[in-house]
């Protein structure tokens, strides 16, 4: 199949199949790059940090005995951050601090540290108010019928990648 | 204020307020990584690439004059990627060429080689199978829905960012 043959005959699939799903996800990428790029800019005018220090703050702060790396890495919201450079820098600050896990001694928890803890309170709760600010726009059961729909969805993908996803 | 009195007043205050904004941005960002993994994951094991790549080439062959790198890097739909690194490397591969561009013969435009356009051909055909396949269990008026909801939301975020965003 020469290269005309075949750009010809993926246009006529995708104009025959449901192009609905290609069409969502292309705008919950761009929707969700707007208010990402928005909440960077934020993060960076207001505090300084960037979206993944704020992103791995916010994970450890949901465990306040600590996180294993791999844990830690798993449970990232935003993808392209190194997560050991970013956990030295913060240690470096005194954000985070590196302690003996206490189900196995060789291995190492990183946790916030109190100084960490006080930081990330006055940014989650600026950042709340940046999320609340962009949902304005829709109504509470707008809302509850789009998290409903994207757990449908979150469900099905995991369920494609196996047990491990 | 102290710490103690900070978290606290955080804590309260997201108790009070409406947290579905909070809630359904972070389901949209679950949702996002997870079918942003199994693309990259089915990338890289089908074609050897990586999603900016694949992205990059995405928005060249929407325009086959090309496009100057500042109007690429703006149109990328995924972050982290370096915009000239990724050019540069398909430009080895003879993926992409530059060009001078028309309108200002000191300026360059980027564009989809013959290659590159069958290259990508074969690789968007198989990534809108991998789409349909994940949005899947949504009903076409779900999806429609969504995608109502999600332009409404666009549109008002754009509208906060300012004129050029």
């Amino acid at each position: 199949m020469d290269a005309q043959a075949r750009a010809v005959d993926t246009e006529t699939r995708a104009e025959r199949s449901d192009h609905g799903a290609i069409r969502l996800w292309l705008r919950m990428l761009a929707t969700n790059r707007l208010v990402e790029m928005r909440t960077r800019r934020l993060l960076l005018e207001r505090f300084g940090t960037t979206l993944p220090r704020f992103d791995l703050m916010a994970q450890l702060e949901r465990f306040p005995g600590g996180l294993r790396m791999s844990e830690l890495s798993k449970r990232m919201m935003v993808t392209g951050g190194n997560v050991t450079g970013i956990t030295d820098l913060l240690e470096r600050e005194g954000l985070v601090e590196r302690a003996a896990d206490p189900d196995d001694r060789r291995a190492l928890r990183v946790r916030l540290t109190r100084a960490g803890r006080r930081a990330f309170a006055a940014m989650a709760a600026e950042h709340e108010r940046w999320i609340i600010e962009a949902f304005a726009p829709l109504a509470a059961r707008e809302m509850a019928a789009m998290a409903a729909l994207l757990a449908r969805l979150k469900t099905h993908v995991r369920s494609l990648e196996g047990p491990d996803a």
